[in-house]
């Protein structure tokens, strides 16, 4: 996987002077000088670590349940999350609308957040990309379960949704929110939800969990391909993921890589 | 894949003195003066991009339909295209010959570029690879097929083409007119055709969109590999295919990753 | 694999500011001090080069037996390899406590490194990591086996180490010395040991080969995942292991890719 | 695979003031004084390219007929490739003795080289390397066979050399010219031998072939091995391999790979 990426795409468009001047005069008012700015912050880590760590490409993207009004949420504009700055960050409501986008263009699928905050008022982060060892398990039905103690959270599998159960043939795309809250349904109570022929769904308790998650989901659909090509494979008995979830999913625990990923990406602005 | 290449190798050629001289001595009239400077510009991105996100190494090339007169193309002069800039850019006619190459060696193969140029007035822009995850598609005759939303562009299957049935064993390259028009035939009105024992050939809209169809296309080699060995792949339907093909195939879809992908390689000259 | 990640980090974190002032706030009588500095040196690259190297991510951790008491080891406080510099290794005990920790955080599963200190003399050194193409093996049971001359190490196979027959439903994790007690009892004397569903340890008679012995470890796990998938594999006979093993796994050999390993993390703190 | 590593490594070593003392103090007669500098330039770029380009990690080298004494060879002192400069570049007879090393190491399999050069009056040059993807193929007696025209100088197919038909069980290593012969034998008028449970052998008629050929050993043992999951391979006929081979082989199509190779590579020294 890339490494540095972002930061050196900063420092890239910086030299280039690409979009920044674009992003200035389409600037709205900030939600940073509104929020918290330490979510702000942790949000745009999270947009660029998911990139340099090999989760999302140009597509995908990661939302923050709102610290002022839990209705709503936090996510960037329609841009690659690798190159995602602060001053890139909107605020929607809880049907998925942003409050004021100041003309910038938003995410099509920005109801798979929404329905979801909706859902399950325990999320406070969500993270949606079409990782690449994840697709294969959704479009052969095979069930994504935990291969070793990082991926505990994996439970005793991940469901898959399959949009043509909810909508018969669409684009594939949860482009309202009849289509997330499908998606929603399908997720339940679930850490993981994979949607098949597109991508998956991650969500935790907090802007790193999520990150956590996403990555560590990514990490075994690699390892669970790859064990099933030698044989059958002795995966964690739900006694064992439970016991395994409450360490290694925990605030210590996802401390320590997010310290990790973060210096890997450096200065932010 | 390699990261940021481009930019450093150009970086590199200039600190090393490489080059660059012999290619000041060996220019004939810039195609930069009589050509829209942005569609060169888009050219040599494109070059530069193909190679960073790795679908072509050393070989492999991408054109685009002149802008002054469409019986024309434009294309690099025989280089790898890391290295292309726009001094490198070249015209051809409709038959693959340059205007004036200026001395420098021209591609053997510019004539899979002048026929489907011939045979398809909707295409703009044409990307031949030797991309390593779509090689063992043609080989063993599997169609590639659409895994997911990202590369419905490939709709029922991309056409394989076997040289052998248009002239029996041969260098397995396309080096003239006659072997052009053939694979042109295979590719019918697709937008993808692999060549046995060779690579494949993209065409696009525009060079923006046959960049994103020829790395979407090893994308989608890749995972629908992945997605074999696991069990049988629930691809997209044909109507789900021609469905997210209009939103993700749709110049508002593929400039997101075109920025991205630019900033990877930032400035160039 | 990442290259050059580690030296990018600290430059980053030391453009960042991250952690410098921490560290020094927390640092205890510093082991530098008093234990063989190019002991600490050789630990601090044995951690980044580990990381380099793709045998660990955020996890998993690397010791060396104590030089001035044979009863203790050195081991980084619970940081990411990466980011270890000589200020962060601590002293501990044969019972795997530390001495003077700091206040700072240690490794949960510290006992991994105690327990085999205690059962093997003749190891000077140890890493446990989570390193990928191991962790198939594990779970399906399959043997890893010496495919070429530079893994002769493994002999005539590595065990798997199963948690269950120790302690029935767990964590995975080694948090004591009892669970220490029965890997080392797994592990016998042997080179490297796979423990299910969690990741594996290699041992060595100095940080040299443990280092050597961890990277060929995962090298030869991704060679045999591969042969395997072509046929019925023609292992080292463990004649031609022994013999092999006396070259390769010798001080004359494993400090060729040391320096070479070295040289791509530059100088260290 | 990695990205300019060997441009930063040397960088890295001068800043880290690693090794270039201990060379100046055990230089012998520069090789580089009395050989065509350019034969010797070739050398260490192709040192560093086959590190660059993953076929060689710390262990593997290359060589050239000298071009002086056509009995002799040029190869460098025991050191990795990746690290290699003109001035550890030795002289060898045709028994692979050095004529002059200086009290330096040399590589324990010189042998290769030396009975090769014996055995081929028509190879100018030598790679030996453990490279990764061929591996699984010497293990398993699949044969390496043509999937495209980029490897059409395997021909029918590479032979594989089989130690214990030679010598019995050994380490594996061919450290005498008893060896060297029986390998040579194994090769043939081949361009490429396997060595059963250790790695691969190319020769060519010059460096940049020799290069060439062993970059693309390892492609095409990826592609073909990835074929190989997907069903029955339509592989180069021979007639197909020989017509294409006369193409991809030549020195005007492996002098542009060689010129992107070197730019990724830098200046050297």
């Amino acid at each position: 996987m890339s490494k540095f990426k972002t930061t050196l795409i900063v420092a890239l468009c910086a030299a280039a002077g690409l979009s920044a001047s674009t992003r200035l005069r389409q600037a709205p008012a900030s939600v940073t000088s509104t929020h918290d700015p330490k979510l702000i912050e942790d949000l745009v880590y999270a947009n660029r670590i998911l990139y340099d760590q090999g989760v999302v490409d140009a597509f995908g993207h990661v939302s923050a349940r709102d610290d002022k009004d839990t209705n709503r949420f936090l996510l960037a504009r329609s841009v690659a999350p690798a190159l995602v700055t602060s001053s890139d960050i909107l605020e929607f409501d809880r049907n998925g609308e942003p409050i004021d986008a100041g003309g910038r263009a938003v995410y099509l699928e920005r109801f798979i957040h929404a329905a979801i905050y909706r859902a399950r008022p325990d999320v406070k982060a969500i993270v949606h990309s079409h990782s690449p060892a994840v697709i294969p398990f959704g479009v052969t039905g095979t069930i994504l379960r935990p291969i070793d103690q990082m991926s505990a959270f994996l439970g005793a599998g991940a469901p898959i949704f399959e949009i043509r159960d909810a909508a018969g043939m669409t684009n594939l795309l949860i482009t309202d929110n009849k289509l997330g809250d499908a998606l929603a349904k399908a997720l339940g109570d679930k850490a993981v939800v994979l949607m098949r022929g597109h991508g998956s769904v991650a969500v935790g308790d907090s802007i790193l969990q999520v990150v956590h998650r996403a990555i560590y989901t990514e990490a075994n659909a690699r390892l669970q391909a790859e064990a099933a090509r030698l044989g059958p494979i002795n995966f964690l008995t739900p006694e064992e993921a439970a016991k395994a979830d409450a360490v290694t999913d925990s605030k210590a625990s996802i401390s320590r890589p997010w310290e990790l990923w973060k210096a890997r990406i450096g200065k932010i602005e």
